[in-house]
């Protein structure tokens, strides 16, 4: 008989698993979660336990609305914000609200390839928009853009994460954040914003969120407490124009099971309240800091002189261009073999390519572990370039 | 400005709230949820905050399929099993993945009238089928599916509360849960069966569930901890063959996100590791019969003798006739005016019908306030009879 498992973490042994790309169960506030829970249920007592408000309990989203004002510098309105089930669930409402099967949406390439697959159950036409080293490519979006066009055809919305990326680490440049909400404003395009790592910088804080640059209606920004906090609250929120909050709240799947998570809800404004939330980042960054280091140096290291890679500023990741000729995906068995994984590039790209490159995550392992990964992974592409694999 | 209500529950000052079919806040087991929260993280600590199994995690699945089969006297295997954030996000889930825009589907009517506004923001077109006092009626059943495949259609599922219906409390008798399995297994079709009230008797325990009788494949039935622990954890679960709950996991939404709500999962398999929860039902029976009581007491007293209803014998709801020429909705604020308020019959109907018939909660009151509903309902009726509204 199988054993069900707990949880969607499955680690292999003898495998340094670089690909999962998951807060590390160590680095979770269990205990701080614990008291939180038990002072959201002893100072609300029922109110924190029945069908909540469909918007999101003003429990948290007082609380919440301050905190990104505070973090970000700039107000948000408590009607602009909705809390969510975190930004799968998000996606998904955001998709049965505001697409049909068949329906086009733009999607940066490389980009989360499970958002893709959520997109996919929606019976979404996918169209690519091309990223390079400064982020999502300002020409490809017009270039796509057109093309709808003159297929007669709109994109429902475009979904990128411009800050330190999955699968990419790369932050959109400040210019490029411009341009492409000039152009997204000139066509009527809704943004999906997926910002879940904006709190994650280890070096410098990154660019104004995309929401900040354009006019109210244009952004819809994803933020989430799976990172920050912990994923199995399934808890986020969306900020938006408040019409399109009220989209949300109105529809049939909140009129019916009320807000999206509302006991965790009041868990994580209580956590906020008791004042948690700052120093429990500043440590995340401070691990997360030295495990990214850690893989750098080992790349650095252990990597063939011909494979390339940007040091990620933040986020979970980084993404390794192969030597000409190496494709990951057939790479991947023989390095598995050898005790080390990841997830090929192809995964993320739609509409082909990807196919010489590689996404490593940080956030999981520990740094003697990452440093060995490194170690594994260069000596497989090692072996392939000498053509013994 | 705006105050931000934190729960669904919105009680008007000298409004005798019958509409709202929710359960009573005072009911919940706050101090047993909080100690089933803190066994929750002290024995499994990061464990019950990570990413969570696809289908639930081990710790709820296992011991939730023992006291499906200790409560209804059918072993269900693990794998038949899925955790989920609730029936109204199990219900999205499964328009997301069996339906597109434009699909038909069969519903009961009345039905429970803001599952029909999911099925809607899904595009769906609801076909109705009609209900009497014996439950789903068989031949409209059978003429709703004769008059698709005419039209060279079929329907994606048919949804229905078989189990102390919502709005009407009535439950579909033996003898037509069979013919509904054989006319479903006849022509190919898919049960949604909305079990959410099954542990809520208050005579006699009801019928078997129509998963029961049929084939497998044929029922997915959608259960809750909604109405039997609390509705703010967003907790539930579907019993479906193996290969539509591996259809569930594999959905673009839990690979990206997870188990549907893997930390209130936890609390729930605490809770009933503590063995809280037959008491716990044993005492919502007592408190729910004794409101029952008092609203059918309250309507045989005050309710002008051409009114009808049905004793429910179980769930939280009483389904009231009007005398013929009384519309329900035209009454509606007459009788907010009067102090009761109640759902107007139309809401709950596909397609027309329903004007004479309302729905009046007995969960959320306590038994003088549901009699003196009854009582302010009757003279509004007799007012109206009396053509003095």
């Amino acid at each position: 008989m199988t054993v069900l498992p707990d949880i969607q973490l499955v680690l292999r042994p003898n495998v340094i698993e670089m690909r999962l790309g998951s807060p590390d169960p160590a680095l979770l506030p269990v205990g701080d979660i614990a008291r939180a829970a038990e002072l959201a249920l002893c100072r609300d007592g029922p109110q924190a336990l029945a069908y909540g408000a469909e918007q999101g309990p003003r429990r948290l989203l007082e609380p919440l609305a301050a905190w990104l004002a505070q973090r970000e510098g700039r107000a948000i309105a408590p009607a602009e914000l909705l809390i969510t089930g975190g930004v799968s669930q998000g996606l998904d409402l955001l998709c049965t609200l505001l697409t049909r099967p068949g329906d086009a949406i733009l999607v940066q390439s490389p980009v989360y390839h499970l958002a893709l697959r959520i997109f996919a159950d929606h019976g979404l036409e996918l169209v690519p928009v091309a990223s390079e080293d400064g982020g999502l490519c300002v020409d490809g979006l017009a270039a796509s853009l057109e093309t709808l066009a003159r297929a007669g055809r709109t994109s429902q919305f475009l979904y990128l994460v411009p800050t330190f990326c999955n699968p990419t680490g790369i932050s959109l440049t400040d210019e490029r954040r411009a341009a492409v909400v000039r152009l997204a404003e000139a066509h009527g395009l809704t943004i999906l914003e997926d910002d879940v790592y904006r709190e994650l910088w280890y070096d410098a804080p990154p660019p104004a969120p995309l929401q900040d640059l354009a006019a109210a209606g244009t952004v819809i920004r994803l933020g989430s407490f799976s990172k920050i906090l912990a994923p199995g609250l399934r808890l986020g929120w969306l900020t938006a124009a408040t019409g399109m909050v009220a989209r949300c709240v109105n529809s049939g799947l909140l009129d019916s099971g009320g807000g999206l998570n509302h006991f965790t809800a009041h868990v994580a404004a209580a956590y906020l309240d008791l004042g948690l939330l700052d120093g429990h980042i500043e440590r995340l960054r401070a691990a997360y800091r030295q495990r990214r280091d850690a893989l750098l140096d080992g790349l650095a290291r252990f990597m063939p002189a011909d494979c390339r890679w940007i040091a990620s500023g933040g986020g979970f990741f980084v993404w390794v261009q192969l030597p000409e000729g190496c494709d990951s995906g057939a790479l991947l068995p023989i390095a598995e073999q050898a005790g080390v994984s990841f997830v090929p590039g192809a995964r993320f790209c739609t509409g082909g390519g990807g196919e010489r490159y590689l996404r490593l995550a940080f956030s999981l392992l520990p740094e003697a572990e990452l440093a060995e990964g490194a170690r594994r992974l260069g000596a497989v592409v090692d072996r392939k370039i000498l053509g013994n694999d």
